[in-house]
């Protein structure tokens, strides 16, 4: 199963596979008899028989978490958008690489394999502010490349990305998602403030006037993304494709997934929240979505280190939906 | 190193160490070097800074974190305060002993070693509507207990408690602490509501009306508190004469902890709140106490468990500022 033009993708994402409702029955009824008061481990016992459904299992385990990190550049940074130069994106791969960077040791704490998949770093998407960031044949292949990099065994799936210009990208397909301006969109990324940012909103406003007519989400990735957003994108629908659950990332890889619920509603379905991000627009986007987030501890980093990290606590969740006694088996009386 | 008598427990928090300032200053300039741009770990590199000055390195790891669940009984509970009969404090502690319960699979999941430990659950406390709770050889015994249970050479600790009624007694406790009234402090608890949380509340206001005249936390936890919370106490108090950084479980054990800061201010500086629990008055004693939570996931289960869920945030930040290649290591450019 794969895809060759945007259209076919269209017509997988429609034929995707939805979650396991014996399952989830099933689950919530061991979690009614575990030694606990009822409800009383809270959000983990939505995320423990959430995370059954998906897997097919009433009495599921997490062995297998992988995070990809994808990396991409963008010819919007030549405008000046980001507070850092556009070849610290190959540098960063480079230290994923070497293993010296956040997502490396937050995938090592939490048992995860990492891959690093980069994207035709010596070619820059097109300014989106001059025409549409990529051709089809460039999200198409981008977006396979994201399809093709998630591992077979797998049974938790993050995305993370890195890619010097990407938060203006994302603003971008915000924006024209969700509605609003292009204040409402724009904040300080990597850490631009002041004249910095006023210019980075101009960017996306002008981004938003030269595209206003664009289809569907996979349209707004196209016109709008870089190839590691497409990159994310390809890798959450392959795991839908698998049901594999997808945690997400911050306000990137939020925009990135976001493109696949706007071409397809319930699209996203496999996935959870993993964190809310300090840059301004991710909590917008999260609750337009429907999507609390699991932790809010001020993250902006990307490469997919707040998913990661909440990897630990979708473990913890389901070690204490599975491993745990009911009141018959303990002999505990329940109330 | 220990105490005999409540006053020598007094004596012990005034001469406690503290934090160690060349160890914190060398970690803030480590945290300045890693290749992120500043901040964009958030609360992750305030976390890891607080470790390590704790632990006296600048570049510190968790790899001996305990878990300590005290046990106690109340007389208290034979007013009806719970919705559980005393009998399940003995059965989770056995439930606990064989596995079964969600703190072994947390600890588990976390690395973390797990200790058990029953206090006289034979020997209810007083029911402090009729007089204090304990005598001062009674919390001494259970303070000591907890003194000695802490490991030798544990880096990280996490207490928690079970104890049929232990929610009546934190809120009694937290009223005489922090001010207010039965009502601001009592809740659900394992899920009391309408006619027995009227109860509840009522049996507070009497503890209080009881024990009017506390001269200081201490004193407090004799009277109104239960063997667990004193055994948490004592656990935390010789994490802090070991340097060993605790992480706060939920609403009882919160106000087991505030006993030592009303006792000696600052006796929780070694302390970082892991989560925010689902009982009302939790939210409002950590902001009391100024301790941020890190989670927030509507649990309420107790055992210790929201803070062992926590241990997982805590690695994953020292893994980031231990782990992390800094900007000239990984030849990143910055910024």
């Amino acid at each position: 199963m794969s895809f060759e033009t945007l259209d076919a993708l269209r017509d997988l994402l429609i034929q995707m596979p939805g979650p396991d409702a014996t399952a989830l029955a099933a689950a919530a009824e061991r979690n009614g008899q575990l030694t606990k008061p009822p409800g009383a481990l809270g959000r983990l016992e939505d995320l423990a028989q959430w995370y059954a459904s998906w897997r097919g299992t009433p009495r599921p385990s997490v062995d297998a978490p992988q995070v990809i990190v994808f990396a991409g550049n963008h010819g919007v940074a030549a405008r000046g958008v980001s507070a850092f130069p556009p070849d610290v994106t190959a540098q960063m791969v480079a230290n994923f690489a070497a293993g010296g960077a956040a997502i490396n040791q937050l995938a090592r704490t939490f048992g995860a394999r990492m891959d690093v998949v980069p994207l035709e770093l010596d070619r820059p998407t097109q300014d989106f502010t001059q025409g549409p960031a990529m051709s089809e044949a460039d999200v198409v292949a981008a977006l396979r490349a994201g399809w093709d990099a998630v591992d077979a065994g797998a049974d938790l799936l993050v995305v993370g990305e890195m890619g010097i210009g990407n938060t203006t990208s994302a603003s971008a397909i915000a924006a024209a998602l969700f509605g609003g301006t292009a204040e409402d969109w724009t904040g300080r990324g990597t850490g631009v403030e002041g004249e910095a940012l006023a210019l980075k909103t101009a960017v996306v406003a002008e981004a938003l006037e030269m595209h206003a007519d664009m289809r569907d989400g996979l349209e707004v990735l196209r016109c709008l993304g870089g190839r590691e957003l497409a990159g994310m994108a390809g890798a959450i629908a392959r795991a839908r494709a698998m049901r594999v659950p997808v945690i997400l990332d911050g306000f990137i890889a939020t925009a990135a997934a976001a493109t696949l619920a706007h071409t397809e509603a319930g699209a996203l379905d496999h996935c959870v929240a993993g964190h809310q991000s300090a840059e301004g627009g991710h909590a917008r986007m999260l609750s337009t979505l429907g999507k609390p987030p699991l932790l809010s501890l001020e993250l902006r980093l990307g490469e997919g280190s707040g998913a990661a990290l909440a990897i630990g606590i979708l473990k913890g969740a389901v070690a204490c939906h599975s491993g745990m006694a009911t009141f018959a088996e303990a002999g505990v009386a329940d109330g």
